[in-house]
């Protein structure tokens, strides 16, 4: 047992050899030579230096939490972190994925202008459809299929003017799949195959009793952006009457809307085609792309000459329009000879193809006879899927993976 | 001469002396003995430090004012410095003082309940009403006068279930003058005698396609502050719904609007007066006093029965209710005899009598007929006008200095 023993002392001693070296450097400290300076430890000062700046750093951290003890003023609650809680889940449901392909489930969703009352009541209604989408990366090919389920109906109380629940986008945002209605404004969450109402949005400026006319809706940077024809109101010959809808709703997680003048934007898109005043472009869709940090535009209808209701109806657009974040250089791709009475009334980059392939709803007015169509392409132009119509009485004007 | 140039020379040497000495600290810097402990100055070290802490501090402090670098990030937008904009002008016009006395302009705003239809349009109506009170501070007297105008029509498109423009308050807030549908859940601007839309209400905890049954609303902190009946949704009959109208909605300046759970409050109210559920009081009216820092209700019902729809019209209520704002303390006045179908369905406080004089709006519902009073009185309970029958046929259920 002794060199147990004598270890166990030897190892005592050291730890107080190490414990008198230690207190006697508090007092007369190490000297360090960098350069030709000389730098004596005085670590009692050194302490009090940190100990004070330490101090300083927590009192400007813990400052703007202190707010919170105010219980009963709201501060906190209305300016929450802003990259807190946004919900980035897309699409909402997983893909199922095999052999090569995904496949994505979609939903559409139906604007039936005045068919939208339900007769003898006060209530008004939209069809939303689901579907699936599925995607081969190797051979780019792309099939749709659509639920043999009866079409569901969703029902809603508010009206403007007689009219309401002309639903025209689908978006998910925040975690949530939202949906327009182009009459009332009104921003509604749509969740167990049931609508409800999250925000309303007014047209113009936002200082009227109008709401505004909602047609494509996108994410960018946390924000939803929610814009509208992005041409100047005219009447049905084509008279000027306000720029509302050129402006564009900005919508923060908590509901704050901003009512954006997008004048010189949506002039700067039709000007890369040619088109001028009064001349027109419309537009019912619209993304923001986070891979490519650009705005793309499929407008639904373009014309060097003067609005004219009935021969609007044969100014399909065949279009992909590119912009840089501020609008200062915007490019355009001609896609496929696409009938001219056919509309671009909505469309969504198909998820994991880094925004590189498209696949959008095209609608056709024809008489007073609708109908929808879906095709596909990549963002150079090159046809996926060529126009297949999916609903032969409806006008389907939100596209969304769900 | 010689001696000022004696003067000359001792004054730089002193100069000279001083500078060398200063240098000569940097390197070896004097020691300082407090208690045992002797402190040495290491300027080099120290200054170090300091420049250390500083650009931590710097960083810290000028790290969330470069978020307005980026241009098109709406952070800034969405997250005005709190406290910049809100406009405290309150009434909005002057008044008008003379002798002693102070004439304020008034607005009145009618609910007409199904009446407010526009028969053969989409379009819902409402009656805004303008006159004068006076006040002469030495007597306590107040007369009320109304503009003999035809009363104004205001029209809106919006409705919910066929149902709109039922107005139920009117109050000033960010120099704004709001008044609240209390079916669609519209709160509305009036300017230039019309109404546009400012935001929507929803009710419960808003995830709900029913609007808000806007009954109060009052300012607090900047913060808009619109309440419900305050009582359980029931059947007619009494049987529990929901209580959804036990929340309040509270808006911010720039639309914000949080969904505050209110349930313990309005009961603290109630139990104040001894009603316990099934026993109810419904509130129509509801103010801050920001120079007393407490809620202030005058309670339309109040029975210690359950609910009954026709019973209810004879339960009117006598009592002013203050409370504090966390509502832990609640203090009762009894008012004067009013009818038991007097109801109280607005209120304000009279500008100038430091929150002490209240004028109220009172209706009365009985086999089907309406008709609108005015009265006032001190917070003490003390009777300044016997209630004063303003309106024969309609409810007006909002009222303010304008």
């Amino acid at each position: 047992m002794q060199p147990d023993s004598s270890y166990s002392f030897a190892d005592s001693t050291s730890n107080m050899y190490i414990r008198f070296d230690w207190r006697k450097s508090l007092r007369s400290p190490p000297s360090y030579r960098i350069g030709t300076t000389t730098f004596r430890f005085h670590f009692h000062f050194v302490f009090i230096i940190i100990c004070l700046a330490t101090l300083i750093l927590l009192f400007y951290y813990v400052k703007p939490g202190s707010r919170s003890s105010y219980s009963d003023n709201l501060f906190e609650k209305f300016h929450p972190p802003v990259h807190q809680s946004y919900n980035y889940t897309y699409p909402l449901s997983a893909p199922i994925i095999g052999s090569g392909m995904r496949t994505y489930r979609i939903g559409i969703i139906a604007d039936l202008d005045k068919e939208s009352r339900i007769v003898g009541q006060n209530a008004w209604k939209s069809y939303y459809k689901k579907g699936y989408i599925s995607y081969k990366e190797s051979t780019e090919a792309i099939a749709v299929s659509f639920d043999a389920d009866p079409v569901l109906e969703l029902r809603n109380g508010y009206s403007l003017n007689g009219r309401g629940m002309e639903l025209s986008e689908l978006v998910t945002f925040n975690g949530k799949l939202l949906t327009f209605d182009d009459r009332t404004g009104l921003v509604f969450e749509l969740n167990n195959e049931k609508v409800t109402v999250l925000w309303l949005l007014m047209d113009g400026d936002g200082k009227t009793a109008k709401g505004f006319k909602s047609e494509w809706a996108t994410v960018k940077d946390e924000t939803l952006y929610v814009g509208s024809m992005g041409k100047e109101w005219t009447t049905s010959s084509g008279e000027f009457g306000s720029f509302d809808p050129m402006y564009v709703k900005a919508v923060s997680m908590s509901g704050e809307v901003h009512h954006v003048n997008w004048i010189s934007n949506y002039k700067k898109i039709r000007e890369a085609v040619g088109i001028q005043w009064p001349g027109y472009m419309i537009h019912e869709s619209g993304m923001w792309s986070a891979v490519h940090r650009k705005w793309f535009f499929l407008p639904r209808r373009c014309s060097k000459n003067t609005y004219n209701e009935t021969l609007d109806e044969m100014m399909g657009c065949n279009l992909l329009i590119s912009a840089e974040e501020n609008f200062n250089k915007v490019k355009v791709v001609k896609l496929g000879n696409y009938k001219p009475t056919l509309g671009f009334s909505s469309f969504k980059f198909v998820p994991g193809t880094d925004d590189s392939v498209i696949v959008a709803l095209q609608t056709e007015e024809l008489n007073g006879k609708t109908s929808t169509f879906i095709t596909a392409f990549t963002i150079t132009g090159k046809l996926l899927l060529a126009p297949e119509r999916i609903e032969t009485d409806l006008k389907y004007e939100g596209l969304e993976f769900i």
